[in-house]
C-alpha cells in the first residue's frame, strides 16, 4: 500500500495524500444508511487538475479503484468508500473562477459549496436555483455527481438543467471538454449530461459552466390542511391543471406533522391528514396564493392561511424545513426518494400508507409534490433486528409502488449503493447493457468509483 | 436491390416500401446547401415500432445504412441520403398518443408536426416552446434528431430541455426505453440527451414524452434601431445585465433590413445598422418594454418603437419572419449558426462584416440575439464558380470566428454533413474519440446514418 502513497506524492504535495487510519475512517462514507463502506487505503485533496490527472494515471497504472467525493452528504452511498481504494476528495477544489452576469454563468471547480455559489450569484443579482436540504454543506461537483434537486425544482429545475459544460478528468488521466459556455449548442452528442448523475462512475467533473438566472421576487407562501391525502394530491392536480407556476409545492402527511408539532410546538392540529404548502415569487403573489387558495378549498382544506408577507412565509417554511429533524427524533431513518407523475400523488401517498400499516412501522412522507417526487421517510429502531428487515423491505416496497404508478426509483437522490439492484429493474435489460457499455467506453478497467449504480 | 425491398416488404406494407425512383429522388436531401446527396435504394414508411424494428432489423442482416427522416426541412444535411440506402421516413408515425395537463407532458410518435403539437397543446391552455422557423411542416422526431431551437429560447430554452424519454428502435432492432414519465428522475445516466441532437446516428426515435408548459400571456414587442451593430450589442448585454428576461431579442443588421424593405416597403431606415426587437410575454409587459427602451436609449438606440398591442407586436415581427425570404430574393443563400457568448455579440457581428468585405460578398446577419446565435446568411450566384468557392470560404471563417469567441459552430441546426470537418475542430482529439466510442455501442455496424456528424 506504501507504493501506492509514495507514487500518489510524486504529483501531489505530501500533505495532500493521507493514509492516516482517522482521517480513512472519517471519509469512508457518505449518508445513506443500509449501505456497505469501508475506510480506503488513502485519501487524496488534489487543487488542481493536474493533481486530479495525477491520481487518476497512478489508479490506472496500478488498477486502484478511485471513489470520488464532495461533501458526502449524499443519500445513496455513491460517495461509500471500499478497502483498498483511492478516496479523491474534491472539497480543495473549491474556487469560483469566473460569474458573468452578462452571459449568466459561473465557472466553478467541483469543491464550491452550493449556498457559497448561490451567495456569490445573489452579489451579482443573480440565482443558482438547486437548492438540496443540505445546500449549506454539499458541493456543486456532488450535486452534478448525484443530480441534485430541491424544493425549487417545481418551477426551476434540477441541477442538469443549469449545467452547461464540463472539464472531465477520464480514468486514465485525459482531460475531456464537454459542452459550451454559449446559451445555445448542439455541436455532437451531449456528454454533459451524461455526467450528471453518473455519481462519478465515468470520470472526475474538474470544472463545471453552470447558468445562472436573475434572482426571483421574494417569495409568498400559503399553507393548507386537508383532512385527507386523497384530497391533497386533488388539490396539487387542480392548481397544475389550471396552469399555476408555484415556486414551491410541498406537501407533509399526519406522521410528519405530529412529528413536527411534538418537537417544535408549531400548533398544527394532530387531526390534519396532510399539510400542504404552495409559494410563489411571482409580480403578483398576494393574487396566485389567492387563486390556490380556492382550489385548496374546493378539494376539501379544512384550513388555508396565506402568508401576508416574507416574514409570515418564513414562519410557514418552518415546518418543512423541521420535517427531517423531527422524523429522526422518532428512530432511525431511511429516506426514500420515489418519483411518479404528479397525477398519481394520491395514490403513492395512500400505497405509502398501506405500507406503513402492512410492515408494522412509522413512515413519515414529505413531498415536493408539484414534482411528484415523494420522500417517505422510514423510522426504526436500528438495534431490533426483525423491525430492520421490516425496515428494508418496505423501503423497497415503496419503489416497487413507485414503479407501478409510472415512478421512477429516484427523483433526485440517485443510485448509489442504496438502490442498485432496482435501478435494473426500472432500466430493463436492454436499457442496463447499454448503460453498462457505455460505462465501459469511459472506464474500460472498471477503476472508476466501482460497485455503485450497477 | 430488389432483394432488399422484398425482405422489407415482409415486414411492412407493399405501400410503404417504395422504391420508384421518382420517390427515392424526392426523398434524398434535407434544406441543406454544399451537401452531397444520392436517391437512396428505397423509402420505407413504417406506422408502428414494430415495423421500424423490422425495418432496422433487415438492415442489420443486410448492412445496409438507414438514413430516418423527418419532414426534411434540416439545415445540415443530416437527413441526406446516399446510394444503396434506406431512407426511414418516420412521416407516417404522426400520432399525438397522449396528452396531460395535470403531468403538463405529452407522448407523440416522431412524425407529429410541430406546430400540430403547439395547437394541441393550447387546447390545454399549454404551450410546446421550441418553435424553429420551419414549425409549420417540421416534425417533433426531427426536432429532437437535431435538437432545434427557435425564437422562444432565450426564455424557454431549445428542444432537449422538454425531452423527458424516449423509445428508440436500436440499429439492431432492439427497443429501449430511456428517461422517465415523471418531472424529476435521474435512474442511471441520462440516455435521452444522448440522442438529442444525435441526428438519427445512435437509433431511431419512435416515441417521445416531451414537457409542456402553461401557455404564457400574449407577447408585446419593441423594435430599436441603431447606429452601429457596436451599439446594438452593448444594448443585449446591458438587458440581460439588468435582470430583464425577454420571451424574444431577435437582431437583424443593415444587410437584412435593407432586403427586407426591397421586398415588403416597411418603411425601416436604410441608415439603420442594427434592428433589435425585443418581447416580453410578462405580467406587464408595458413595463418591461419601457424599462428596455430606456436601456437601448442608452445604448445608443436612434429610434425606439414599444408596441401597444398584440397587433402592433405582430408587424414588428414581420420584419423578422421576412428577413430569410427577402434575403432569398437575393441569390442562393446559405445559413450559418454560430452562437457566441452573448457578451461576445458586438464583436461576432463587426467580424461577419469584415469576413463579408473580405471575400467580396453579400452576408447579411439575423440573430437570436438574446442566445448570442447568430445565423449569417451567405448570398451568392450559385452559377459562379470562383463566387461559390468564396461562399463556402466565408461559411468556414464565420465558424472559425465563433470558436475564436468561446463559441460553437452550431447553436441549433447541427452538425450533419455540412459542418462535421469542424466538429471535430470544436470537440478536440479526445472529445472526438470518446464520441466515436459511444456512437459504437450503440451503432457497432455503422449502419445508422453514416457519414454524418463525424
Amino acid at each position: 500500500m506504501s507504493d501506492l502513497v509514495d507514487q500518489l506524492r510524486e504529483g501531489l504535495p505530501e500533505a495532500a495524500v493521507v493514509a492516516d487510519p482517522d482521517v480513512t475512517a472519517a471519509y469512508q462514507q457518505d449518508m445513506a444508511g443500509f449501505c456497505d463502506s469501508a475506510p480506503p487505503a488513502v485519501v487524496v485533496f488534489p487543487r488542481t487538475v493536474e493533481e486530479v490527472q495525477h491520481v487518476m494515471r497512478t489508479a490506472t497504472r496500478l488498477r486502484v479503484p478511485v471513489v470520488p467525493q464532495g461533501a458526502r452528504t449524499g443519500l445513496s452511498g455513491a460517495a461509500n468508500a471500499s478497502a483498498g481504494a483511492i478516496a479523491l476528495s474534491l472539497l480543495r477544489m473549491d474556487r469560483i473562477l469566473e460569474l458573468d452576469p452578462v452571459d449568466r454563468i459561473a465557472v466553478v471547480e467541483p469543491g464550491v459549496v452550493n449556498a457559497e455559489l448561490s451567495r456569490a450569484a445573489a452579489r451579482h443579482g443573480l440565482s443558482y436555483p438547486p437548492d438540496p436540504s443540505s445546500w449549506e454543506s454539499c458541493t456543486v461537483g456532488g450535486n452534478i455527481g448525484t443530480g441534485a434537486g430541491g424544493l425549487c425544482c417545481v418551477k426551476y429545475g434540477v441541477t442538469a438543467e443549469y449545467v452547461l459544460g464540463l472539464d472531465v478528468v477520464l480514468p486514465d488521466g485525459r482531460l475531456l471538454r464537454t459542452g459550451r459556455r454559449t446559451a445555445k449548442g448542439v455541436a455532437g452528442y451531449d456528454l454533459t449530461r451524461l455526467f450528471v448523475g453518473a455519481e462519478g462512475t465515468l470520470g472526475v467533473v474538474v470544472a463545471a459552466v453552470v447558468a445562472l438566472r436573475p434572482a426571483p421576487p421574494p417569495q409568498l407562501v400559503l399553507a393548507a390542511e386537508f383532512p385527507s391525502t386523497d384530497a391533497a394530491g386533488a388539490a396539487v392536480c387542480a392548481v397544475m391543471a389550471a396552469g399555476h407556476v408555484p415556486s414551491l409545492m410541498e406537501l407533509m402527511d399526519t406522521t410528519t406533522v405530529r412529528a413536527v408539532n411534538a418537537m417544535a410546538q408549531m400548533g398544527l392540529p394532530d387531526s390534519t391528514a396532510a399539510l400542504l404548502l404552495v409559494g410563489f415569487d411571482s409580480l403578483d403573489p398576494t393574487s396566485d396564493l389567492a387563486a390556490v387558495g380556492e382550489l385548496c378549498r374546493e378539494a376539501g382544506a379544512t384550513e388555508v392561511v396565506p402568508a401576508a408577507d416574507s416574514g409570515e412565509s418564513e414562519l410557514l417554511l418552518e415546518a418543512r424545513r423541521l420535517a427531517l429533524p423531527a422524523l429522526d427524533r422518532l428512530g432511525t431513518t431511511m429516506i426514500d426518494d420515489v418519483a411518479v407523475p404528479r397525477s398519481r400523488l394520491g395514490e403513492m401517498l395512500a400505497g405509502v400508507a398501506r405500507i406503513a400499516e402492512e410492515f408494522r412501522l412509522t413512515i413519515g412522507v414529505c413531498a415536493h409534490a408539484g414534482d411528484g417526487n415523494t420522500h417517505p421517510v422510514v423510522v426504526f429502531d436500528a438495534d431490533d433486528a426483525d423491525e430492520s428487515a421490516r425496515a428494508r423491505a418496505s423501503f423497497d416496497a415503496i419503489m416497487a409502488l413507485g414503479l407501478e404508478l409510472g415512478g421512477t426509483i429516484t427523483g433526485e437522490h440517485g443510485v448509489g449503493l442504496l438502490k442498485k439492484e432496482w435501478l435494473a429493474r426500472e432500466l430493463g435489460p436492454v436499457g442496463l447493457e447499454v448503460q453498462r457499455q457505455v460505462k465501459a467506453v469511459f472506464d474500460p478497467l472498471g477503476i472508476m468509483n466501482p460497485g455503485k449504480l450497477f
